[in-house]
């Protein structure tokens, strides 16, 4: 019988449930300290097993990374509309608070990354850029067509933006479960444009 | 010859060469994939004598995350005057860019800290309750004075301002070393404040 590959509905659904419980793992443990053997067992196979679809636990990383961001990119493509990027920023932080162990992964995993070492650090600083520069032009867009209220130089706009979203999701995670980021994110934004209100 | 102890000179200074490897290490690995044989080798200490100093790994962390917090109210005593407890604030963010390490430390601990089970994980829930129940006295106190601008929701308005903080401290270590936190901090700040612009 050959081996199980990545293309089989079997070998697809191995990587599903890998990569499910690599989130859940990582996003208790770090990355650095999450185990692989954990996962393999929690996963249903062997360390040598899990190996056959990630060849090491960097590579398990990206893919859990990346299957977040196709989740989220996904989600944001259902509903997207005709709403400005900024506002559909404020739906992707809404939409992941209801992800399990998404808030908690990119919090520690983010931070994690500010190694140079670390296996994310490349894609968390292409993640962040690309972010800041699609709120920056969004900004820009709002300032021409006179919603944005004030002179505000368009990347300190959108670095603002997107440090609230992290900040607050930091304090929800440290004890307040019922704070709700994304609502306080949105008035921020509101508080921006015109007619908006100051929070 | 008896055991030197913490009250003798060697021994204080040894336990503040322990405690600057341990903010090292820890600010780089993390507190979990941090290992206490490194910080010791780095002090000059066997392992053994590490712990004659700390008894274990948590209790070295919590002494260096009680130290930073000492270094900062120190700093902030020094320098206060009569500035409001806003401006004290974003001069303390000022301050702690300088410290080498802390900015890492703050960031890698606090997002591992989110797990219950992380043994500073009570420290930053009291040091964060703290910290917003201190800023939201400080906005009522404003909005009294009438020096705010808006009729915010105090907690809400000090929550705000530190995850504006912790947000852009994090995109500063992602690659963006010349980003001003405080310096943003410093805007929105204004910004709320009567004849303060919108950013």
């Amino acid at each position: 019988m050959p081996r199980p590959t990545r293309t089989t509905p079997k070998g697809a659904e191995a990587r599903a449930r890998v990569i499910t419980e690599a989130t859940r793992v990582f996003s208790r443990d770090g990355y650095r300290a999450g185990s692989l053997s954990r996962i393999a067992e929690a996963a249903g196979l062997t360390q040598q097993g899990l190996l056959h679809y990630f060849p090491n636990k960097a590579a398990l990383l990206l893919a859990v990374v990346a299957e977040r961001e196709r989740s989220t990119a996904e989600h944001l493509e259902r509903t997207s509309g005709s709403r400005s990027v900024l506002d559909r920023f404020v739906e992707a932080v809404e939409h992941n608070i209801e992800e399990p162990y998404l808030v908690e992964l990119m919090t520690v995993l983010s931070a994690e990354s500010t190694d140079p070492d670390h296996p994310t650090h490349a894609w968390f600083l292409q993640r962040y850029d690309d972010l800041v520069a699609r709120l920056a032009a969004g900004v820009l867009e709002e300032q021409r067509s006179g919603r944005w209220a004030g002179g505000a130089e368009p990347e300190q706009a959108a670095r603002t933006l997107v440090g609230l979203a992290d900040g607050l999701r930091l304090q929800r995670l440290l004890g307040h479960p019922e704070l709700d980021h994304a609502a306080l994110l949105r008035t921020h934004l509101q508080a921006m444009r015109i007619g908006g209100t100051t929070p």
